[in-house]
């Protein structure tokens, strides 16, 4: 019985998130996983993913954990997983680890991407960006974001429904940048990037972010809004932005 | 009554290629096209592409024609059909054509592009292309395809059962190149791309070619080996190159 950690990469598009989900809803990114693992290792194991991406949501370095019931190197158990694995997903490494590593209590932060271009949409970039008629602002984006950054009670950064227990995490940064060409996962002409980074986010929490500050960048509201959103006296129903643009892009853990 | 042309482009990963087959066979991608084209115009309407191309074989320009009952501007048609259609396939332009106008008859020549690349499957670049652990050497491919080069009996470059009522085809060039990486529908590192043009091809005619090249390439078999399997004194089972790393570029007319 050792404990392995995987890194995976999916696209999110054709399942309904991470986390499992009763039959009827479709299949999810870690029922995939732990179908294909049973074929290996000949039983069911749980696997405990790091993050729940949301139905559509991308992941490039997911982390998950399991305890492995049967003798395989982590290379062998790789091999075999992507042997069987739909190719929309990907385990990019598995290692053995310590029995006290936990893919998501071990994890010091997270490192979400979303991605936004001018470009039309075509068969080889619709399912990895935000297509839209401007790029927003950057400058005042990043003076919203701001007030983001630190530990906060997010409350108003989720659904209004959330049964989140607690609803304080800490945003260590939020970066607005131009990505280079050959980092992206389909070629745009006109791509810009917002990158959060944080310990933790709640349900939605990201995307209701982005959502914000493009507004914020499209002049709609001023980079205060975002101070006001964030201490509940502005509240506009704005969705959170689409999900095809979002991918989870590391997940950082302690030496 | 007017005709219209169409320029398509599609991922054909999930359709079972542009001919429209019995139901039980799975979704077409001319049978995706003339749904969505019935809900725009309000009856079912035949779509002539210009080439059949094979399940799971993209295309970045597929022309079609079909005469539209009703009045409507192509520029309206194509939002419409794009409005309704699946992600993975684009109208990228509808024009009004001339009545003597025939997607298939009227074609001079098809360009397709053969894609493969050593680099690692992944997320982003699995639908598009061959992998290889080693490039295949250029020079004996380029000395093999000059033997097709010109107006041939192709019927040892499609399937032995093939019913088709004449098997000369004019090759008219094959072109092995790096392509530039902004050209390509995924980002690879060491891409490599075939890419032959001719007035009409047989059934897994140009897929045949690719394979026949890359044995070639790989020294397996010397130049002279695409004559032979011409003239139909070299008869070696080679399957057909896999569909994903097809693409047909583009179909030309005259003016």
């Amino acid at each position: 019985m050792s404990k392995i950690k995987l890194i995976l990469q999916y696209d999110g598009s054709d399942y309904i998130g991470w986390q499992r989900q009763a039959p009827e809803h479709g299949i999810s990114l870690q029922q995939a996983v732990e179908s294909a693992l049973a074929k290996v290792v000949g039983s069911f194991v749980t696997i405990h993913g790091a993050g729940r991406t949301d139905s559509g949501v991308h992941a490039l370095a997911q982390v998950a954990h399991f305890t492995c019931p049967v003798n395989i190197t982590p290379q062998r158990l790789k091999l075999a997983l992507n042997h069987i694995l739909p190719k929309d997903i990907r385990i990019m490494a598995a290692e053995e680890v310590d029995e006290a590593f936990h893919a998501r209590l071990s994890a010091l932060s997270k490192v979400y991407r979303y991605l936004l271009a001018t470009d039309e949409l075509n068969i080889f970039n619709y399912r990895w960006y935000l297509p839209l008629d401007h790029l927003p602002l950057i400058e005042p984006m990043v003076e919203a974001a701001a007030y983001l950054i630190g530990e906060h009670d997010f409350r108003h950064f989720t659904l209004a429904n959330s049964k989140a227990k607690s609803f304080v995490r800490e945003v260590r940064s939020i970066t607005v940048y131009q990505p280079n060409k050959q980092d992206l996962p389909c070629p745009l002409q006109n791509p810009l990037a917002i990158e959060v980074e944080g310990n933790g986010f709640l349900y939605k929490m990201v995307r209701l972010i982005v959502e914000r500050m493009l507004v914020v960048g499209q002049k709609k509201l001023p980079p205060t809004g975002m101070r006001d959103f964030l201490q509940g006296a502005l509240s506009v129903n704005l969705p959170p932005a689409p999900p095809q643009g979002l991918m989870l892009m590391e997940v950082k853990y302690g030496k």
